[in-house]
This record gives structure tokens, C-alpha cells and sequence, in this order.
């Protein structure tokens, strides 16, 4: 079950508000980067895991709550920044600074939402659920959820470097700081899920397909796809063990593999395919 | 610029075509998880790459390459399993073998595309570009990368348990092992973005964001957000030095946070939010 | 701020698991009518509203909290009715009831979450943001969600009429129950925005645009647009008072407007909308 | 069936044109408020009607032909404000008033159209067709027309207050007339469902559903999720007799709630959750 | 402006309904050959004609709104496949041909619209905006339309094959006679453009770019990506005039291209796409 | 198998970078009239022919992999176009020309990407796997084709009005020529699959569908759906022998027409259809 109180995690000031601002901060409410994913994300993997993971589940569900109050704080800096926006072209010229901050605005934050946050991202799409990675393989969703919060950090970084705003770098400078907790607690986790004293221990991930059934000749192997076959260039990624420690790296260029011929029928004359056999033509 | 021959880069055979195991396939093809999506990534990676770094674009398009020659695969696989699938109900009884097999199809493998593969994941729904990760930030993109194959290999090990096919089974211990080999180099291209001795020498990712000008109270302390205050239960992510040795980990319960109020205005009155102002009830 | 516990708010038990209603099930999560839908579009409705309304944004904050639980516990709903279900084409044969199962599974809750639940809807298709109606005016809000109560209860209706496990029944009627409450509360809060006495009193929403600047010819016609001219069919829509108390219905055939052509000048010829002028056909 | 002419329903002019307003303009056109959807929503509403319906069918489909109508408008009015924009780089120089309004136009309004309206909103978002809702449950799509009308009339309002050209004014000016009159109109039919002297009777939507099925304790009751239990505010929907006539309200504090616990038990093996049951670690 | 009647425009009859056709025929109404598809699309490319081509405009409009009648039809007989769904587990047991059609299904054909048509495709996807073509050229608009009526009537044949219900099996030979039809009229509409002696004189479409500021090295070569150059197969489109008129085809091996490097500068260190220049490494 | 080299097909250089250019050409890169579309849509077409037709395969893979190389020099051009770009809003005033610069920007390129491009369209809209044609029917795939580099070479030409960076007028101009060549080879192949001496033998498209199967009496009527019935109007498509040379057109007015009831009955109760039947009212 959830609960809520009346009050923002931060404080969330904005000096000068700008609506170009309040479009740019849509990414980090409503983007691929954002904190509606991410919410959603910790949320669905929480879920996912049996009784027996109540610890990791715990984790996903004290992070997913602060998230959905990171969504509330940006979403107060998007209508503060909002506030004196243009709305009308009667009041503006073109060519002068009104105009193109009218020009600039994201049009639904004032035609959809009445000058307030949107489920958008900063180009004006909505959030997507086919963003939230949630596998049921725990280790799997760990790297989804470092992954995230490093896009998260980058965007924040992006986002403080864009602003002027000094109530704008305050906020973002502790979303930062958030970021960096949640990349090292998910790190901190992956170890736990393996040998704590190898992080690479998971690997390959899933860990529990039988090693001996995967293709034995193809699973170390760089493959150089160039048109113009080369020799091994002794690339960390080409030669030495493998960081998992379960294979030797090799180099093979792709124009030396057998292939093979796709040998494809036609399909039932029924799918009007025509021409379909080379007869028919 | 690219090149192809007419050659598969590893044979697929099918001995008994399934229609559903053809849906199923979809989803390696068009899906989240699937190789559209990893070629696309590793191509747009590849091309956000200044000319410093030659070498990475080089194992980014060497992969994209590959990953395009895997969708020939899986879309020749779904192609043969769909051979002799079940197109009019003339031919089949309602809950005999058949029938079962025509309601569990992908309607559109039949009525869009006449029996072949599609652009699609398993649930029918089309590929979406929004899923292809490229930020500019190659730390960052390495993590999208072990998350993209550590998916893709979750989804073949998947599909393996799935399918009681010899050739499906052949073709799918190929790409597992492929999955394998690309978790591996993207990581030991991680490594060697940093310090190669220290795995998790790039975090915070992104690492140009000066330290010192994130909220320092808040960067190394785990939030509980659980309803009833708790102690810390000395998790490795909530107690002992953070992965990244940039700092220390803390426990702190939300509701001991100070918080701060909204302070929301309304908005412009030309937005008609009515009832606005209080008084205008 | 939000908080969690690690309880459902009401028991959730599957006696017969279904994976044809696990797939079901999935509309009650991330569908249209489902409650990522609700909880997010009470939280945005809540987030729009400036200090003077904090009775309405603590109304909206307690129920989107209180719908986050609902989707836990569809979601467990979903996990244990896939429990059992059949992963494997080998332990199935063709026409039986189990293969009948597998080809009626959403493929994803396999493939993709490892039989667990998603945020897509029932027919496969993830959650989409724009779903969620937040439009800064608040009776308008209030008719969007009085729309996804009703929506939600005849969502669970026709799931309650589909499945005959006594512990689905019986989460149902409790989901059922909760959705007859926030018809009831929207419906209040609808009813205290304006005259307590007269539901319709914010008609025309929004009720803050001047009645005179409407144009005053068309405001109350009812315009048949049935190709063969009719009179007024006397019906509660064609003639009366209109339901806000403000106009009298009348009835117009379109057919006797006056109209108005087009008047359309070819684009600037940089578009190269060949032909374009008539003469340089 | 359908049928046209060759004239709009109502003048459309400008005097001005602006390509910014031209922007704007495509949320009446393909907007989740606009005029596609509630044509295909009434359209898809009258072909879920059986033939004894035949007079709200009727009613439906007179005002989904009239919508084609205003799609014709709005898209004139798009075309007529697109005349003259700026298509080249050429022509403008960085920093005036025309190279304001080429970097606020809406890209494919040139790139795609040529300088036309397109079926997207005004962010750039297409059409989606998941925004048409047509249940089969007359009272309930009801509602999504009032609130269809409610935002379609609250769009009009702000693109009022955007333009200062008169031709645009007098335009919208009609259409926020049509968007009174079907507001009425819509409310005139939900009237017509129950008993016409109580609006309220037809709720709890849908009102098919037996009463005594649903759970008794928990149909009127206003949860609290607030993290601070709380008394009962004695706000209109906290307690006395609720609007549909059916109930008494109470309040009550989710943490006063009995909740229940998961019982999550681990998913099949074969779908490689490693690390999944706890002894496996 | 646009009117309706109350008739079909051709009888919609099902002898033996069937929920399996239903979800098939979902096709034709709301996917990417469906028939809200083409009605948007011609009343969209007559929106973009100015009035000097009225009888274009006019040819469109006439058949946008046979479409729409044609999704009526759809429409109608999906609702009729869909009496006599199963809509109860209670009803089916697994395995028996009842538990197969219900698992075959559209989920939201009943959870959604109560066993009506639904703007989706068969897959259970909306209908996306984004399919609609009307580029302001009407050369290049045809060609969309070939292509609409060309997957329509192939969409149709298909579906044809697929029922052995001879209502559905008149109503589909009578859609497939209208897109025989709609075909012909736009290849006629196509010639008129141009050279009505000459199909292809509309080409390089756009005519309207001047043809000798188009490279004039590469607007003839057939560009061979083949691994391993080759010699021109003298295939139609390798040798011989163009079918435009206006060049010679010729045959190139990309690989005897001069090339270029793309000399890519790293983004300004805002960015923070670290590492970025080499020497930070 | 897919192969690469370093280098790309054509230079791309730019003179005077323009982050507004650098969002007008996302349009050729993740649009539906751009490169992504056309690589993976004659990809997905050749994978779908059978052996027999190797010829067409080879032409069809030849140029998806020289799209992919498009895709390669537009993205180095926005890239390219973004060197420079304005990303703070320390540094630009409200007003003057970079602030006009940043407000036009597509946010996502900078937020998301860091000064790179994106698998997007210029309106900031994510590539759609559903955009991509491939019917498993060679000519109207060649109707696609021919439809894709008609808008291939439209938006070239209108972006090639747009600049004036002689670099980008050079590399528009080279791609505008190779979609010269690709309209006349796939109208080459069109010609090639059925009689070359007539380029309209393969109509109606598929053209295996049976004649004499199909409605006799509407397969050549033109069919006015204007609500004043009209006498044929002569035109190329309302008189005269058809293109396909299968039949003669005709004219029919709509309200000519038989037509036929809908005879729609309720659906099953269990839908909660209420108000359904009549007599439930």
C-alpha cells in the first residue's frame, strides 16, 4: 500500500521563470531518462520478485516512493516556471523576447494542461510504458536500473548546465546528488545478488542456462563485420579473458564464417503473394 | 557505408513449423529485447563518437553489422515456422489442433505481410524507436549495451525452453552464445573507459559533473520511504563504503526530512482553470 | 512525499491460476481503463491545483495513493494466476487444453517479465501517457474522472463475469466496491464547485469564458447532419431547456446553413507541391 | 452511410497569418481535445448501438458527420495561417522576427504537408486512435462526451485567447457555441438513460452490476492515504448520503486497514529469474 | 461538411458467428490498410488542394466518405461475429473448442467495448494518425493511394480466403470490387497529371526541383552493396533508359566509391558526454 | 550478413552550423519519410521472397544497405549542425538570436543526446516500426517503394529550400539524385513483374485474386458520395476504359443505392451493456 503527506522531499524555488525552462524539465518528469519510468520500473520489479527476496523487494519499494516524490518537485518547478508565460499574441511582437519564448513553449503545457506539467517528455511525447524493464531476473533489472540512473544523472547535469535559475541549480544539485545514491545502491545490490567479492560474478546473464549448451566455437569470439577482413587488433575486447572469467576472447572476421543459404518456399498461394513461384511470373 | 552478402551467418533449419512459435520469435525480431533495436542502438552509438575514438565506433559498428545479419535469421526462422499454418477456417473445426494454432497466430503475420516476418515484437505491437539508447556518453551507452544483451540472451534462454524444434534449438545456442560474447565486450569496454583495474572507476556516471557541487548530504544516504520509521538494517546499501569509494553510505528515514510546502500560485486567468482564485468560487 | 507498507490493501488468492486471465487481467493495469491510469491522473490533476484548493489536491493525492495499491494488487493477481502456466511447446501437444493455454498467453508475460505482470494493457499494448487527462480546470477533471471510475467499474464487471475463481470474485467485488466510492467523491467534489444545489451549474465548462463573446446563433441548435432534411423530432435534445439552464434547444438541418467556401491559395512553390497553380498543369 | 459538400459549415478567415497560431491550432485537429477524435468516438459510439437505440444512434451520428465538418474548418484555418511562413534559411536571419516564427513552426506543417494541417496535435504527436472511447455502456460514454466537450471547449478558449486576428476570433467564437451546444446535448441523453428528473440515477455505472455482489464495506467509504491518520474532515465526501443515493459516506485511514500479505511464490524455473529461489543464491 | 443516412451502403450478413473473424476483421477498420486509414487520407489530401484543382478535391471527398460508410460495414460485422461469444470461464473448460475461441479472442473486443468493433487492428493496436499520408504533392499522393488500395484489396483477398461464412464472403467480394475500383480512379487521377499519354511523365516526383541542380553523376547508377564487387548483371534496373525518360541506367560497386571521413568533432564538454576528447581519458 | 567500412558514401560538410537545421533534418533520418523507413523496409521485402525471385532480393538488400549509409551521412550532418548550439541559457538573452536558436532546438538532441542525432522525426516523434511496408506482395511493395522515394525526394527538395550551407545543398543534392534512381529502379521492377510492355498488367493489385469473384456491378463505378446527386461529370475516372484495362468506369450517385438495415441486436448481458435491451429502460 502507498501513503503520502502535504510536503515536497525539497524545496523547489524558481527566481526568474522561464517557459523554455518548464519545457526542458519535461524530460526529467515525462522522458525515456525520467522519473515516471523509473517510479514505475523499481514498482514493476518489486512486484516481480518472490517472499524470498523481501530485502531486494524493500530496496525497489522505498526507491520507487521517493521517485513518484521527485515527479511532484519537478512538476512544481514546471508550473513555477510557467507562471508569467505568454499567452497571447496580442501582447507580443514578433521578433521580440515574449514571442520567441512563445514560439519556443511546449503548446500543450498551456493548451492541454493550463500553463502545468504534462506526462510528456521536452519534445512533447508522452510517456511510454514499453520503457518500464522489469524481467523477473533480478540481475537483468539491476543493470536497467544503474543504466537509468546514470541517463537520470546525465540528464539532470545537462539540465543544471542549461538553467541560470540559482532555485533551478539548487533543486537539480540534489536530484544529482540522488542519482549518484541510486547508481551506487543498485551496484551494491548486483554484488550482493553474486560473489561480493566479483561483481562479474552474474555473468552471463541469465546465469542459470547450462553453460555447455550455448554455442561453444561462437561465445568468446569478436566478430569483425569490416568489408575488408583484418587481423586481430589486440583491443581489450579482442584478446585476454573474458571479464565474466569463463572464456578467452578471439578475433574472426565474419567474411571467413561458412554461412549458410536461406533455402525459403514461397508461401500459401493463399496469401495472394503473387508472383510467388517462379512459374507464375 | 554498408555492405551485405546473400549468405545467413549460421544455418536455420525448422523441422516442424509451429505458427505460435513464429509469434513468439517476433519479439527477438521487433521487440524490446529483440535485434532491431541493438543494431539500430549500437549504430547511433557509433555515430554520436568524435574521430578520437576510432576504436570504439569500430566495435560498435562491427556489432551493429552483426545484429542486422541476425534479424535475416530470426525473420528466415519465423518465415519457416510459418509454412503450412493454418489461413482459412474452411479447413479447421473449432477446437481441433489446428483451430487452436490459427486463434494463437499474430493476425498480422497472415493479413499484412502473407506469412512472413514483421517489424514487430510478440505481442503484436510495432518496434519503436524510442527504445534505442545513444546519449552521447559512452559510459553510460556501455550500460544500455550489457542491459540490451543481457535481455536478449534472458529472451533466447526463454524461446530455448519454449521450443522443442532441433534446428530452433541450434539457431537459438548460437545467438545465446553471441549474447554471451557481446555482455563481454561491452564490459571490457567499460573497463576500459576508466581506470581497467576498477570496473566501477566511471561512476558517477556522467564523472565530468563536478563532485563537489552535488547536494553533499543527500549523495550517499539510502531513503526509506516505509510508512513506519525504521533503523537501519545495515544492508550492504544502506551502511559500509559506496561502490563507487566516493563515499559512504547512510541510512535516513523519510519522514525525518524537513520538506518544504508547494507554494503554488494559479495560473494566468486567461487559461480558465476555473475555479481558480479561492474568492471565485 | 510518498510512502509504502508492505502489505496488500486486500487479500489477493488465486484457487484455479488462468494465464488466459492473467493476459485479461493486464486491461485492469495498464490499460485505458486501468489504474497506472487513474493513479497518475489523480497525482497530475493534484499537481495542478494552486494552494487556495489544498481540500480537492489532498482529495486526489489520497486516492492516486490509494489506486498505486490497486495496481500491487492486480499485479499479484497476474503473478499467481501464471503460476503453473505452460512454458514449453514440448510438454504440450497441439489441441490439447494446455497447448489451448499457450497460444492464448499475452507472449510478453512470459518472454518478456518472466511470467509476471506488465504495464500493458490486455490486448498486449503498453501503457501510454496520454491517457492521463489533467487539464488545470478542475470540473472538467472531474467529468475525466468520474468517466474512469465508470470505466473501471464496467471493466471489472465484465472481468468478474469471466472468470469463475472464488478469490478472483471476490478481489473483484472489493476493486468494484472502490470504484462505486470514487464515482460518489468525484461526483461530490463536481457538485461543491459550484451551486451544492445544482449539479449542472458549471455548465459551460469552462465556466469563465464569457457567455455574450460565444456566438449566440448556434449555442443551443441541435444540427442534424441526416442527408434527407428533417423536422424537429421533439426529442429532449431538440427542444427544451438546456441542461445548464442557460438556452433553449432548437433544431437545425445543416443543410439549410449558409455555408461558406473554402477560398484555399496554392502554397508558397518552394513546397514543391506540383501541380500546383492550375496553369502549370 | 456518409455524404459531403463542397462548403464549410461556417467562414473561416485571417487576416494575419501566423505560423506559431498555425502550430497551435493542430491540438483542435489531432489533439486528445480535438475534432478526429470525437468524430470517431461518436461514430464508434452509434455502431455499439443495437437497432432499439436507433434515436441515440441518430443523435450520434448527426454530430459525427457534424465533427468531419470542423475537422474541414480547423485545417483551413491551419493552410490560411501557413500562407507566407518562412521556408528558408535563405530569407531570414538569426535573431529576427521571421527566423522566430521558422524555428517555432511546427517542422512537418512544411517538411511533410507542404504547408498544410495535419492529423497531429500541437507538440507534433499524431492521432491516436486509443483515445476514442466507445464502451458499449451509453451512460458511461456519456460521461466521455461531456468531458470530450468540457476539453474541446476549454482548447477553444485558450486559442481565443492566443490570436488577435478577428477571422480566427469569430471562428472559435462559433466553435465554442457548438462545444455549449453538445455539452447540453450529451447531458440532455444521460438525463434520457435513468430518470430524467434525477441525473444521478443511472449510477454507479454500469447499473446492470447486482449491488449486493459488491463489497458493502467498502463502497462508500473515503479512504485516507494520508501517512498521518487522520479524523474525518466532514468534507461533502467524507460523510453524508453519497450522490447516487445508494449509500452513506464514511471515512477511513488506510493504515487502520486489515491489509494482507503476498504469498509470492517464484516463477517456473525455466524463466531463468536466477537468483530465484533463496537457497539458490 | 459532411451528412449521413441510417442505411449501410451493402448488406452485412454472418450465418455463423465467429469471435476468431471478429479480431481478424479488425484489420480492415483500424489498421495501417484499414479503412479509417483511407478516409482520413483522402479527406486529408483534399484539405491540402487549393481551389484551382477542385475536381481532385472533389474525387477525394467523394470517396473519403464512401470509406467511412465502408467502416460502418467492418463494424457491423465484427459485432455480429461476436454474438455468441464466450465471455465466462464458468461456460468453457479447457480445452474444448468454446475455451479456444475465447483464448483466441481480442481481449478489449470485450473488455473494453462490451463484444464491439474497436478502432484497433487485428494485433490490438490503435489506429496511429501517423499513417495517414497527404504531402501537398498530389503526383506523390497517388502513389499512397495505389499503395492504400493495393494492401486493401490484398487485405481483403486474404480475409476472403480466411472465412467460410458466405455473408462475410459477399461482403468482402463486394470491398474488394470497390478497391479494384479505387485503385483504377487514382492511376487515372495519376496520368492526369501529367502526360495523360505518358503514366510516368509525373517523374523524378517532385518535377518541380530543376533537374540539373540534382547530382547528375549518381541519378542514373544502380548501386550495388554486394561484399564482393561485381559486373553489372544487365538486369531492367542496371542498363538500358530509365523508365522516366529522362536517363541511362548504369551499375556501380560501392566499393570503387572515393568516399569520405566524417571528421566528427566531440560536442561542447557541456554535454558531458565524458570521456569525450582523447586526452581526457 | 551485413559488412561496413569507415568511411561515408558522400561528404558532409557544413559552413555555418544551425541548430534549427539540425531539427529539420531528424525528418530524413527517423521519419516516415526518411532513411530508417526505407533501409528496414526493403530489408523486411527481401526477406520475404522466396529463392526463386534472388534477383529481387538482391536489388532490394543492394539498396537497404546503401540507406543505411544515408542514415550515416545525415546524422553527421545534424551532428555537425549542432556543434555550436546555444546550451545555456546563461549565455543568451531573451530576445536576441541565439535565444531564438535555443527556444527552436529539439530538445531531446541535446538533453537526450548530447549535440547528436536521434532515431527521431523533426516534430521530435520516435521512428515507428509500423511505418515499414513489406506485404509478402512484390508489386504492391514496388507501390511503397516508388510511394517512399517520392516522399524521400519531396522532403529533400524542401530541405534542400531550406538551407543555404552550400555543404548541406551538396549532400541534399546528392541525395535527392539517388532518389531519382531509386523511383526509376523499382518502377523498373514494377514494369519487369508482369507484361514490360504494360506497366499497368499487374492491376488490380494482388492480381491473384479470381475476376470473376470479385462484385461485378461496383468494380468500375465511380461512386459520388456528394449530397446532391450529380450526372457523370466526365472525367478521366468516371468514364472511359479503366487503366487496368479489366474494365469500363461508371457513375453512381450514393443515394442511388439499395443500401441495407444494420439489423444489429444487443450483445450478451454480461457485457453490462446497460441500458440495453428496449424494455430495460
Amino acid at each position: 500500500m502507498f501513503y503520502h503527506d502535504a510536503q515536497l522531499q525539497y524545496p523547489v524555488e524558481v527566481e526568474e521563470p522561464d517557459p523554455v525552462f518548464a519545457k526542458l524539465l519535461q524530460q526529467a518528469i515525462g522522458g525515456l531518462e525520467g522519473e515516471m519510468r523509473v517510479a514505475m520500473q523499481y514498482f514493476f520489479q518489486a512486484g516481480a520478485l518472490p517472499d524470498e527476496h523481501a530485502e531486494y523487494r524493500e530496496a525497489l519499494m522505498d526507491t520507487a516512493a521517493e521517485e513518484l516524490g521527485h515527479i511532484e518537485m519537478l512538476a512544481t518547478a514546471v508550473n513555477k516556471n510557467l507562471r508569467g508565460a505568454p499567452v497571447s499574441l496580442e501582447d507580443v511582437a514578433a521578433g521580440d523576447s515574449e514571442f520567441a519564448k512563445l514560439a519556443g513553449m511546449q503548446p500543450r503545457q498551456f493548451l492541454s494542461s493550463g500553463l502545468h506539467a504534462m506526462p510528456n517528455d521536452s519534445n512533447g511525447v508522452p510517456f511510454d510504458g514499453s520503457w518500464i524493464v522489469a524481467t523477473g531476473n533480478l540481475a537483468s533489472d539491476m543493470y536497467a536500473n544503474i543504466l537509468a540512473e546514470s541517463g537520470g544523472r546525465l540528464l539532470a547535469s545537462r539540465l543544471y548546465e542549461m538553467t541560470d535559475d540559482p532555485g533551478m541549480k539548487d533543486m537539480l544539485a540534489y536530484l544529482i546528488a540522488r542519482d549518484t545514491m541510486h547508481q551506487n545502491q543498485w551496484i551494491a545490490i548486483l554484488k550482493d545478488l553474486g560473489d561480493p567479492e566479483d561483481l562479474l560474478d552474474v555473468h552471463p546473464i541469465p546465469d542459470s542456462f547450462p553453460d555447455e549448451v550455448e554455442n561453444q566455437e561462437f561465445n568468446y569470439a569478436f566478430m569483425s563485420t569490416n568489408v575488408e577482413p583484418d587481423d586481430d587488433p589486440g583491443q581489450p575486447w579482442t584478446s585476454g579473458e573474458s571479464p565474466d572469467s569463463e572464456g578467452e576472447f578471439s578475433f574472426v572476421n565474419q567474411q571467413d564464417l561458412d554461412g549458410a543459404p536461406r533455402n525459403q518456399e514461397p508461401a500459401d498461394p493463399r496469401t495472394h503473394n503473387d508472383p510467388a513461384p517462379a512459374d507464375e511470373d
